[in-house]
């Protein structure tokens, strides 16, 4: 196979959708159900939530948050507190109405007479469910802050279905906290952004655009909403993870009061914050190739895969013996910090097979075994970000096992920053900056090839009916803002949308 | 307090469902959560969880499966395929019938426009999609065995919820696996039974009794269940986990068929295995004392819990720094195999509370540290399953902080080693064994006090109306058959129900 004919039957250039759909069949990360925009999210792909899990729970405990579990169904009448939270909610969402079946001439109904009073809806998010057990644990200054977790299913329902992009039911975790004060809570919004950016960046080797999106983009019911934006390899954002400022939203709504110190009863300032499986696709779309996925090292189950070459020969069983040890040294090695993950993969199948299975699963070192390479005591290693050497081969390096073994650490690290140094210089070749007229915007969608990435501009940061029309006008050109990034260079200008001073730059794109 | 005032209002003889609701509210573990039949867990409960989930699934993956996930509903006409397994739970399902609200006169409203083609069942166990999935996945004899889990949320309608014993919606794992032939999935079975009996007994320090249920208690399509059963402080059983050996009865309904080695087209062979976060119940009626849980050092989100004794002196600063010092000198060390986990609980509040709120909790150490302490180079020790002096004071220890530290692992160890112990002679002493008469086991629990525990019988192993006898003439005295232990001596009697020759013994005695 060489670099012109991939693994993958379709490249990202011919069509991208098409190259995503394939990515996550042939790693065997998820399927269609059966079941209306639910997907079965396989071991591959499960694995990689496992270790995102992992590592964003030891971050948000780190963070001083502890985890709970709330229920997933909530009463209709939850949702009826908070008008401009069920507005954005009410056309997507499970209701359960019923709490039994019954066999009617000999198939399964729906019986009629276990009609629940009150619907339940199963959650799409649990704010007001949450917000219920907050009132009943805050009481005075000295119960805040509280600072929770959970790891959950939600469900809303979408017409439209995309596997770990969009989907009816998804996995997700969704922080939620009570404050004291303002100042404090709009202070642990920004934290929280800080540890999904560190999050993307460090694990996931995803560079993202932290910042605030624009009011018509909130979360519904939030004071002010931040999010990590990512850069796919079309040129699309995906959003990565959002944080709220709820203010007193939430606490009018569910009774959240505290007595504070002067002995006055006080509404408790919320936020809550959340990162979904959505993540998965993003690492797809940041890292795959035309042969495949390639994982990160820190969010990869496995992360070195012995792939022993058996011949149906007396040797096998030496070389498997050989393959045995190495993969102990592998696990007694560690690699940023965590013991290295190594498999040993000895399922009766042919090497070459087994080989480029975990390529397009994206495993980011594989190492192969053969007679050969036993007998000289070394190891044939693969590595899945340089897979062809520069004549289109399979770059396939022989090395001295025990110096093979003693280099994993730094090898698995290099790996990792690597992936993270191409999407990064990736993102930043393609934000393009200095556009001072829409026509400019436009033009800039129309002519900039396949994938045109992002436009940053400056604004003046609308309000209601004119940010509408703004949003209205890039709708038109299938675009929409997608934040003000934290750390981007004072506005000096105008406006790129309306005639007038601008007071800051939003970054703006076509997204997932 | 002394030993005849206890932090509880309930003590465990005066009323043992009382008590059991006093601790769960005192140790902060769970509250009902305004969502009928739905708890909330809080954070030491959930806490509690998530050490089992870490624990059971390295056990799980360590016997070779991998964790996926399988979509929340499940399409009506799935549960239609399996007559009898639809039989067994069709009472009591949620049933998601619409996708849609609306706003109705300012009022929120099921859309009635928006009703599902085909209603979707909230799962209540996973085994008709997950042979969907399998269905898919197994071709060949090479495909075989297929080696799964999950972790997910699970609905029964129940109508008399008790926390964590029996909830509308509760968490679990649930593990299933396909095999090419009848022996490996009945070995397998077995196995996973086995996991869950090191489980319950080396992590939650819970002595449990392995064996075969009877007929009438299988689960709904197994041609055989498995259950570890312990016994509560009450008397009572709990049963903890079950294993099932589900045949072809699932391959059937839902063709999961592969070419064996012959190229003959076979079913495969079936398991599924759960357990779920009922244990944390048994776990409150093992170990709970009248002060409180006490949780098991290898369960126990925190092991050993630092309380400063602040004064609101210049002292106070120095004694913070010395339980820091404290906390991260026994963080260093490691206990049944893991880092020690130690929490330095600095908190605003008054150290006699905060103490007194870990015993309720039951942390197995609290270690107090006064200026007193602090000057000698000491800590106060105070062990939670000792934690009276046969004078009724409460045991607290000086011991030099060096030496306490160096130690703690062993202390641990022999914490939890102990609470086995002690719940293992508990459960050894009350199987009453001999009782060859059903008169005789009748007055055994008309007669044998308040917790009379279980008496195992020898009986014939009758099946069909025979045992839907035996069945009623126990329920009539509120007992049930529990299981056949795997271990027990062989019959050598009558049997106890129908007066022919024994085959086999069984365990009868109440149960949650």
């Amino acid at each position: 196979m060489t670099a012109n004919k991939h693994a993958l039957s379709v490249t990202r250039t011919e069509d991208f959708a098409a190259w995503y759909q394939a990515v996550i069949a042939e790693a065997d990360m998820a399927e269609e159900s059966g079941v209306r925009g639910c997907m079965v999210i396989r071991p591959w792909g499960y694995g990689i939530w496992e270790r995102m899990q992992r590592l964003l729970d030891d971050a948000i405990k780190a963070t001083g948050h502890e985890n709970c579990y709330f229920p997933l169904f909530i009463p209709l009448s939850y949702f009826e507190k908070e008008a401009e939270h069920v507005e954005g909610f009410a056309k997507e969402m499970a209701v359960v109405t019923h709490h039994r079946l019954k066999s009617e001439g000999g198939k399964l109904v729906v019986d009629p007479e276990a009609k629940l009073e009150e619907p339940l809806v199963v959650r799409p998010t649990s704010e007001t469910v949450i917000g219920a057990a907050f009132s009943r644990w805050v009481q005075s200054w000295r119960d805040l802050p509280v600072l929770i977790n959970q790891w959950a299913n939600v469900v809303r329902w979408e017409m439209r279905t995309r596997m770990f992009l969009r989907t009816a039911e998804f996995l997700w975790q969704e922080g939620h906290t009570a404050h004291a004060s303002e100042a404090e809570a709009r202070e642990h919004t920004l934290r929280m952004l800080e540890v999904y950016r560190r999050f993307a960046e460090d694990c996931v080797a995803m560079p993202v655009i932290a910042g605030e999106k624009p009011e018509n983009e909130r979360f519904p019911g939030a004071v002010a909403t931040y999010s990590i934006e990512a850069m796919m390899q079309d040129g699309k954002a995906l959003q990565a993870g959002t944080s709220h400022f709820l203010g007193t939203t939430f606490a009018e709504a569910q009774n959240i009061r505290f007595q504070n110190k002067e002995g006055e009863l006080e509404l408790a300032q919320t936020t809550s914050w959340g990162v979904s499986t959505r993540m998965i696709g993003g690492l797809i779309m940041t890292h795959g190739d035309d042969d495949g996925l390639r994982v990160p090292p820190r969010v990869a189950p496995w992360q070195v895969v012995i792939v022993p070459m058996l011949r149906d020969t007396d040797e096998d069983a030496a070389v498997l013996d050989y393959c045995r040890a190495l993969a102990a040294e592998l696990q007694g090695q560690s690699a940023l910090g965590e013991p290295v993950r190594a498999l040993l993969d000895a399922r009766p199948a042919k090497a070459a097979n087994k080989r480029w299975a975990w390529v397009k699963k994206g495993a980011p070192i594989i190492v192969e075994v053969g007679p050969r390479d036993m007998a000289g005591g070394n190891v044939s290693v693969i590595r899945r970000d340089r897979l062809y050497q520069d004549n289109g081969k399979l770059a396939s390096t022989i090395q001295p096992r025990a110096e093979f073994v003693a280099a994993v650490g730094t090898l698995l690290a290099e790996i990792q920053s690597g992936l993270f140094t191409e999407a990064k210089a990736r993102l930043d070749a393609n934000i393009r900056r200095g556009v001072t007229e829409f026509a400019e915007l436009e033009r800039f969608f129309e002519t900039g090839g396949q994938f045109p990435g992002w436009v940053e501009v400056e604004w003046s940061r609308p309000t209601g009916a004119e940010l509408e029309a703004v949003d209205q006008r890039l709708k038109a050109l299938k675009l929409t803002l997608r934040n003000v990034p934290q750390d981007a260079a004072p506005a000096t200008g105008t406006c790129v949308f309306i005639g007038r001073p601008a007071v800051e730059r939003v970054l703006v794109g076509r997204s997932y």
